[in-house]
């Protein structure tokens, strides 16, 4: 593998980057360490990697880390993008032996160890770390997609929040009471955290916030249903948090539709079995397909589409590949599948970072891969949060404010974690919301053509 | 005119919208103040109306009201879109009389006193603010809209943050030098206060806050060039302070090309007669035209499209319609033409909101409309500015401070203010931007195909 300077020829199709020295050849001792995705797991490993005797090439389609759980929040007009998401050359900037290429994943060619990407370049590799976490899935009806976006980018957060706001503008100026009621009924489809944060958030939305801004509608009477397919909600937390997670959004006016299964929808309806909800705002937390990184590597995958790793995280047979976060299939030897959850993400992205700096240095791998669940939460608008600990459990106002101490916490950068405690802390004075921003292409369509 | 109630039979091609009130009748002896666009101008008018026995509608294309000074901050990734921006409903929805429509206008009646929406909506006014504001003026080349955007709306904004963002990732990754060296140059044109701040912020993103980013660039060698047709920059300004602002800039970095129009402009160069700067990104500040009032009113406008008013900014012969802000072209019975900037409107709609209010408590208008100007501000970089107050002006350090000091002072919503002054402040000790997203088409387009 050859490395190639600024100066030299350009390759005809393609150019081999070298992303870490101009000064020719790479020295042979440093190795090098390509990860895919600068999610919670990517980032994690290339963290827990700055500043070791490696090189490290981070490679992600946009040029920021996001803090996914808080995608919900910018969708219902509390925080901003820019509140949860953080440059990664920003992150990583300071360590010189970490560098950052924009760019979208094509191929990876196990056998020549090399990446390519969209934008024609090759990136060799002697370490490969796939990071590439996971994307909605519809199930098959992939038409749904335009009807009822999901939560994983910025994008998609931004769309929903023009669409949120929209339906009540529209329903301002409706005069027909059924179109006017159906603009009014937001439906939020999967009880999974996303889906009952999302609820529970839209629902304050209505209630506090926008009660005083319209003049004919009453925000008041929005209609927020969540449906899910499952008998209960939030299916990871024991039962008696599920209770009260559902205890918390009927208190705060979301009406809960158990077991029943969505099979079909359109921008003015959404049917469940023979039931019929008529509304212009669908958001889908249903579920969750890997990336594209068993395509990529030519392996099987399972049936969300992870790649099945062996208790190292590495590829089966491929000790060079790693495969971390979402996009990984991992049971534990007691049988205990890894969750799609952040702190897996995390553990695993500092795991493979800590083998390959053990490998950097002559030692063997170590110990298998174990994941140690600290508990998890979930919110359920103002003064409610469910926390579970395993041994014990913490909910209602303690709860709420124990899950924004460590939302807070675990933000990337001390940035984000400034501007989301001010937006919190003024939301919860004022009951406002201050990213009630309608943007995109409103002005260019007319609300009027809605 | 009558009011539709809400449970009236709709009409067939378009609805008579009572905004003010549910109960059928409007009261008469109220007089309905419709005010068209929700900028500094109209914004001022309707909070000067507040309150006051007269039944306000606003109808603006956009939910929010903006910042537009501050948009170059946007565009340079040192503030948020929702930092600059205040949804039109938060401001006036505390206000009984006030009601907003979210539309675009189609054409005004003025014989039925009636103003047609987009929507289908008619609106009936006793009195009419048109305050539509401007839009860039492309003297005619209208294909050059794609190639250099400017800087009036929101979405300008994040679009020109995008492409600034973006030229340094792909230069990042370019091996050819010409083509790197284009990437990494910036072309703004117009040397008026927009254009002023935004090459100066612009090179200043470039040698503090990217510098430490990128592997192979080197940031600091951005070049900046300001092209601008007259002889100085800021001709609004006294000439030395033009004579500050230039050395300001040169000392940043800013290459100042004067006496020279652009005569063509692509996605690779930018042509000044003989001279060619070859550049990926263009931003145009350059000139701008008023919005379509005169064709809505049916009246004849000056060159730059603004509407003639008489001294007590009304249309001629039509002493219910008022015209206000950048739409409007009013000379003083001195002579001298009122200029295109945010005190004058917010004069003008304090002005006609108080002629409104004299007439509904059936005084007489009052005296003629006389602008008051207090003096004027523009910022170059760190630590520069020039502040002219007619009988005294303040450059360099303390310039700076008050630049900052009335922008704060000047920003609609307390939320606002605290926000910008957050995020100054930490851009201040720091050096850095957090707001430097790269959002939009990315993901689909890939980065490899600029």
């Amino acid at each position: 593998m050859t490395a190639m300077t600024r100066g030299g020829p350009p390759a005809k199709d393609s150019v081999e980057v070298d992303m870490n020295d101009g000064t020719g050849q790479r020295e042979q001792e440093r190795p090098r360490v390509v990860i895919l995705g600068a999610g919670f797991a990517g980032l994690s490993a290339a963290l827990a990697l700055a500043r070791e005797p490696v090189d490290v090439v981070i490679v992600d389609r946009q040029n920021y880390h996001l803090f996914q759980p808080l995608l919900y929040q910018v969708a219902t007009a509390a925080l901003s993008p820019a509140d949860i998401a953080a440059p990664i050359r920003g992150i990583v900037g300071r360590f010189e032996n970490c560098s950052v290429l924009l760019d979208t994943i094509d191929e990876i060619d196990r056998e020549a160890r090399e990446v390519r990407t969209a934008g024609g370049r090759r990136v060799g590799y002697d370490h490969l770390i796939v990071a590439t976490g996971a994307t909605h899935n519809y199930f098959g009806n992939d038409h749904w997609r335009e009807v009822a976006p999901g939560l994983k980018r910025i994008e998609d957060a931004t769309e929903l929040r023009r669409r949120i706001l929209m339906a009540f503008e529209l329903a301002e100026m409706e005069e027909d009471p059924d179109v006017r009621d159906a603009l009014m009924t937001f439906v939020v489809v999967g009880g999974g955290p996303t889906g009952v944060e999302m609820a529970g958030a839209l629902a304050e939305l209505a209630r506090y916030t926008l009660a005083r801004d319209f003049r004919h509608i009453r925000p008041e009477g929005t209609r927020v249903v969540l449906v899910d397919a499952n008998d209960r909600l939030l299916r990871m937390f024991p039962e008696r948090l599920s209770e009260n997670a559902a205890q918390a959004l009927t208190k705060i006016g979301v009406e809960l539709v158990m077991n029943r299964r969505v099979d079909g929808m359109d921008h003015h309806c959404v049917s469940l079995g023979d039931r019929r909800i008529n509304t212009r705002t669908v958001i889908w937390s249903a579920g969750v397909t890997a990336s594209d990184a068993g395509k990529w590597l030519g392996v099987e995958t399972d049936r969300a589409g992870r790649v099945p790793v062996d208790p190292f995280l590495r590829l089966e047979g491929d000790p060079r590949v790693h495969v971390i976060g979402d996009v990984a299939s991992h049971t534990s030897p007691s049988g205990k599948v890894t969750p799609g959850l952040a702190p897996a993400a995390k553990q695993m992205g500092r795991y493979v970072a800590r083998a390959i700096r053990r490998q950097a240095r002559g030692k063997p791998v170590g110990a298998a891969f174990r994941y140690r669940d600290f508990g998890q939460l979930a919110t359920i608008g103002r003064h409610s949060a469910i926390c579970d600990f395993g041994r014990f459990t913490v909910s209602g106002y303690p709860g709420w404010w124990l899950w924004g101490g460590a939302h807070i916490y675990f933000l990337i950068g001390f940035r984000n974690r400034l501007a989301v405690a001010a937006n919190w802390f003024w939301s919860y004075l004022t009951f406002g919301r201050g990213i009630r921003l309608i943007t995109g292409d409103i002005g260019a369509k007319g609300p009027g053509q809605g």
